[in-house]
This record gives C-alpha cells, structure tokens and sequence, in this order.
C-alpha cells in the first residue's frame, strides 16, 4: 500500500497529540495561574466556576486562552486513548474536544481540513490516494514513492517557532525533494494560526507553492459541495511568511 | 495640509471604536452567558472571580473570549474618551488595553503596525507623509490628492463579514480608484485576523497587490529598527482571501 501512496495527509486529527501527550489541557478554574482541578462529575474545560462556558488553557500556549461558550454538552466519553467531548456552542456551531483541546469547529473546519487536503493533493499532478499515516517523517519517506508529497501539521509561528524550527531541521535531512512550510487561520486554535509541513522525496521535482493541479474557480462554483475556505490563490499565499518566521526557517533550509 | 497628504493611516487605534460605541466590552464574570457587573474597584476585563488573568468578552463577537494571563497592572486611568489600562501579561509583553478591549500587545503589534503602515506607503513610488484622519472615507477621499491611498482598519472576515460587505460597497462608491481589501494574522484580536481597506481616488491607478516600491530584504536586514512581520511576499498575499470572503467582496465589487 505504502508504494502506492502518492499523498499523505493527517485529516482525522488536527493537531497532532504527540508533542502534547501527558501535557493535556488544564482545567479552567484558573486561579492566579495556578490551575485548580476541575470537578470530576464535569467534562474537561468545562468550568464550574464559570458555568456554560468551555476554556482552553494549556502549557503549550502558557498565559493565554481561549473560550466558548457552550450551549449543550451533545456527547461526552472516553475513548481507549482520549477524553471525547462533542457540545452545541453559541457560535461555533458543533465543536469536538479531545483531551481538553479544541480538535475541529463546523465554523471553522474548513479553513483547516481543506488547505490540509488540497495543499498537497493540488501539487501533484496525479495524486493516487491519501495516505493516513502516523507523522513520523521517517517513516513517511519511507513509504512514499518517488514523487510522493505528504502535508503535516506543523505548529503555530506565533507560538511555537523553536518546535518548528527542529520540524525544518528534521525534514530537510530525511526529504530528498521539497520541503516547504505554509500555514492558515483558524480562529479556534490558540493564536489563531497552525502551520504545515510539505514534503516531497526525491524524483520529480515539485513546487508547492504553484499548483501544478489547480482547482478552478467554475470547477468548484459548479460543485455539490464547493469549497468554503481553499483556492488556488490562497494556496500560494499560505508559502508567505512573517519576516520573523521567513528568517528561522530559511536559516533552517541553508 | 490635506491637499499635500499622500497616504492615511490609523495608526495610533488600532481598532476603530466607532462601530462599538455605546458597547464595550463586558465583565468577564460571565455566568451562563449572562454577563455580571464588575466590582468597580477592579480594571475593566479584569475578573474578581478568576484573579490574575484579564478577559476580553463582547457583543461584537458573541459566545467567544480571548484570555491573557495578567502579571502586572502598570497604569490605570481614565482619559476624557476611554478606560486606559496597560498591563504585563506573563506571555505577550506589555499590554494596552482601551475600554475593556486589547488594542496592542508587545509580542503581536508588528504585524497590525507594519501591514497598516506599509501596505500603503509601498503601494505608491513618492509616499509624502502620513495622514492622521478620522476614518469616515468621504472626508479621507476629499482629503486625499488624486493618486492618494488611504489604508483604515476593517474588520475580521471570521466574524464581520456583513460589515465588511457594506464597508467595500461604501468604498467602491466613495473611491475612483482601486479599493481592495487585504488581511493579517493578529493573535490577540478576536477570531486571530484583522482586515484593512486599501483605496485610491481616481488619477494615476495603483495596483496595492504588488508594491511598487518595496522594501528589500536586505535594506531591512541593515536596518537599526528592522520590520519584524512585514515583507514584500506578505504584502501581496495579504490580499489573496478564502474563497467565502473573497465571492463576497467580488460580488460587491462588481
């Protein structure tokens, strides 16, 4: 199956737990920045102190954090790996919450979803299938063939450019062909942004930044189901980065 | 003096309070939705009920809050117009907050200074001097020469979409020449972007999307005060929208 793939991309979960596991989120009883435990009968970040309202507080983004406002709790468990929560909130429409942290909103999903589907698949002109796959980039080399692109999730510029910056490291070693850092907005991720990571192997060369395989304008007016967030347009503009980030990750790929 | 004015920023607000005048924003002791009167010994946005962080909730983006975790009250007052506040928040640096609501942050304040300042003055070879107006663009347009441009503040396409539709039709009515309409990542605002409206009077036609008179990468790198955010690439992907506000704006400005 591996030498079939022509891309790679991690749809299921936005952002990837790995970096975060045993982190979590904290409850949002905060209290002078010391976080309190939340009361075992409520669902994770969901506050007693600040009833129907769910908050975002986390190690990973410290100082910050971000709220919704609940409107009801639609399915609440625990999974053989996570804490699932999914609730109604008052503007975000559905909103589904694992371990603590905001995974995908139906307001905003697309901006996510679709730029990590098409950024890759729009780069090739052939793409054979997706490729759910761990993000171990080792691994993903391996099991691309040549020509082969996978797209990662790959943190926020504005948060975390030290993790970025190894994420460059690690991916010029192990890619033979391109490798290029694009991001999006999405309102309910902490600072507002997310990045990701393109990857091509060696063979034919491939340029991320103009899609070799745009999705046109009629093509998608004329769809059952067009495209909320992603165009061709949009596509190039998220290889534009920040001075800041431009610099780290150009430092980076020297 | 307006006669001579080449280009016209807000700089010194750097969201427009006009639209929010009369609303504010309100107590973060927010139970069940229901927004409660803060104790009038406390800064506005910062909670009695979760002490050391400050909350920015508001009608103006219903059922979501942005939080920063206070270490500091600097300064505390009131001006003949506004509640001022600035305070050291344990992550982004120092913090001016005016009527309950962030208005720059140390940590994110180049990429709303640098864009609104530079994606007009590049737009233009012989950029005059800036003009420091009200933004009502009746009086920015009579105030402006022909070849002028004007860059205000306008709004997130997350969350005002409605806003922005009447403010391009305003614009496209009120302006000869380009109006355009471009956006940055901002973590500390609400939904984590804000816009800017980009309009030129009639006379020599300015194309904002590729400045003509950038600033290179070197230039900068020699600078003593170097941009952090701002760069050419980022100039022109500024403009490239998703598609859900970019079929708005296109249909407004036909």
């Amino acid at each position: 199956m591996a030498e079939e793939a022509g891309t790679g991309t991690d749809l299921p979960v936005k952002r990837a737990r790995e970096e975060e596991s045993g982190v979590g989120s904290e409850a949002v009883n905060h209290n002078n920045g010391a976080a309190v435990e939340e009361d075992a009968a409520l669902p994770q970040g969901v506050s007693a102190v600040i009833p129907g309202w769910f908050s975002e507080i986390s190690p990973m983004w410290p100082g910050e954090a971000h709220s919704l406002k609940v409107e009801k709790i639609l399915f609440q468990g625990k999974s053989d790996y996570q804490n699932v929560m999914v609730f109604q909130s008052s503007t975000y429409g559905k909103v589904l919450v694992l371990d603590g942290v905001i995974q995908l909103t139906e307001r905003d999903e697309c901006a996510y979803q679709e730029m990590i589907a098409h950024l890759p698949l729009c780069s090739i002109k052939n793409p054979k299938k997706e490729l759910f796959e761990k993000p171990f980039f080792e691994s993903v080399a391996k099991a691309l063939r040549p020509g082969g692109v996978v797209c990662t999730q790959a943190e926020s510029i504005w948060l975390h450019m030290h993790i970025i910056e190894d994420i460059v490291s690690n991916c010029r070693e192990i890619f033979k062909g391109s490798v290029n850092y694009a991001w999006t907005t999405v309102p309910t991720y902490p600072s507002g942004v997310i990045g990701f990571m393109l990857c091509s192997t060696g063979g034919p060369a491939v340029d991320f930044k103009h899609p070799v395989n745009p999705i046109e304008a009629d093509e998608n007016a004329q769809s059952t189901r067009p495209l909320k967030f992603y165009n061709a347009e949009i596509h190039s503009a998220a290889f534009c980065l920040p001075s800041f980030a431009k610099k780290v990750i150009e430092t980076k790929s020297k």
